[in-house]
């Protein structure tokens, strides 16, 4: 659910007139990304997405992914380009707030998440790997190992009044993953929050990927391994090995994994499924009890993680 | 703030294909309506509004509220036309609720009211108001004097926590209103709701009104007294005199106002403060602490009650 800034409508018509996009006709706020306002505007020229960054986002992270958008938009990843305004400018400021505009994108997210999806998914997931090793611009993943450490030290003190145990199963499957965390993976871009919800399709044509603002410097194969977590198993939690076998093969059909990221995967799968745990615990002890928003459940992470910690290798995953 | 259903991606293609409107390319949840569940669609043929009725909206009043719009648009308000079906159908369903796809309205609505928007305003709501002379449909007004009664008394008891002595500030002021509420003004089918959030504005033109699920039979001054409660009171809750009178200025030129409706607006302005001051009251009462969406302040209301108890003659309004 995002947060809503109201703008006021003759700034908004102030400020989309100052960029060659068309006279402004419409601008709805729309429930897309949990972390900034988003608003659909229709100009005379067509539909557009603009984007009030909210406190969550770092204004200092946002050059580094407008420049992540840019140079994925021109390697012809189907991503929103972010508009430059008249006098070159990208980032700006509206209802005190950093603004972006960017460009549409048709298609819709799936709700429920099909076999036929997981291919073009890899594939697409590839090809934003491929795209990026070229780009130059860094950013530290701040939701890696000692992120979790960070989020297992604040989560313990209460995990267990979410469920009986959880706060020392986290301390301890934290010990494990920093003892085992791979080091010299193949590294670069990765998307980091590759969820269905952030993924376009037109009928089963991937037509978009959206929301980077999770992108950071990681190994490529852990965002295979998020993406995994995010589309493989069903909604009772069981893993879809058919959907695993194709999300991999897309990827392979795009850039092959190595014998080295192969291998580390089911630990990589274990770190991310960790990941999201340890950010869903956080939320769901720092919501305000009765709040109308309810947080996303943690304990979906924690039976993920233990389907791949049962995991013996791979070929668990079709590979 | 709205309530948002998923819809299925499946579903919703197959259910847009059912209307001659194009082939569906995008759908966003957007934040209006508080009500309903709203979707921007974009089709091949451009933007649509859909949407879901959730259970605050009961489906027995739909063939009302369609058949309303369909009257109005046709007639050349510019208000949202209900789309038909292939088979001529405007009620649907959709995720297990009632759906309908309604046309797209240009415009934003203001954040701020100025005083130009107060007169094309009026003229908008006179010019609804004949519109709807030859509406057969009739819906009652669920929140006139015998809706205030039930509000009261489920609020009488705890009003005090809101504000010391609203109790009895309510129960009397019921007593007041109803003793002297009218009988016999022109009355016919009124929006009963024409907040600024309902109204579309290009520039200082009006372009659109939208959201008539509170529409029902009333007098039509009570429409107008809606309008100087929502429209006329700046921010600090003065009343503004020049937006009162350009607002009837607006309406008088398109419907003149009879002598007993000018008479009766004190009283009527007076009513229509005390509807949304219990309605806010009790959507106040009624929201678990800790919610993170706000419910409106009724304190607002009271404050305006309390100017229009002050008011000896519609000439405080401009006329």
């Amino acid at each position: 659910m995002a947060v809503y800034t109201e703008v006021d409508d003759e700034e908004l018509e102030a400020f989309v007139a100052s960029y060659d996009i068309g006279t402004l006709v419409s601008a709805k706020g729309i429930a897309e990304g949990v972390e900034n306002s988003n608003f659909l505007v229709q100009t005379t020229k067509g539909p557009w997405i603009l984007t009030l960054y909210e406190k969550r986002v770092a204004k200092t992270d946002l050059p580094f992914f407008m420049g992540l958008m840019e140079h994925c938009a021109a390697r012809g990843i189907a991503c929103p380009l972010p508009i430059k305004d008249r006098e070159g400018r990208v980032i700006r400021e509206l209802a005190k707030r950093p603004a972006v505009i960017v460009s549409f994108l048709n298609g819709m997210s799936p709700r429920r998440v099909a076999v036929e999806h997981c291919e073009p998914l890899g594939g697409a997931l590839a090809r934003l790997h491929l795209a990026v090793a070229d780009f130059t611009m860094k950013r530290r993943n701040a939701l890696s190992v000692e992120g979790w450490r960070k989020l297992v030290d604040d989560a313990r003190p209460r995990a267990d009044e979410v469920r009986k145990g959880l706060g020392d199963e986290i301390a301890k499957e934290l010990d494990f993953l920093a003892a085992r965390w791979p080091r010299d993976l193949p590294a670069g871009v990765i998307h980091a929050d590759l969820f269905p919800n952030n993924v376009f399709f037109l009928g089963n044509d991937l037509s978009g990927l959206i929301d980077f603002y999770f992108a950071c410097n990681d190994f490529l194969a852990y965002d295979v391994a998020i993406c995994l977590n995010a589309w493989c198993f069903e909604p009772d939690i069981s893993f879809n090995a058919t959907k695993g076998m194709r999300l991999v093969a897309g990827y392979q059909r795009v850039r092959k994994l190595s014998e080295a990221e192969i291998a580390a995967l089911p630990l990589l799968a274990r770190g991310a499924a960790f990941r999201f745990l340890l950010t869903r615990l956080y939320d769901w002890l720092h919501t305000p009890k009765g709040a109308l928003v309810k947080p996303l459940d943690p304990i979906e992470y924690l039976r993920k993680l233990r389907f791949h910690r049962s995991v013996k290798s791979a070929a668990a995953y079709g590979l």
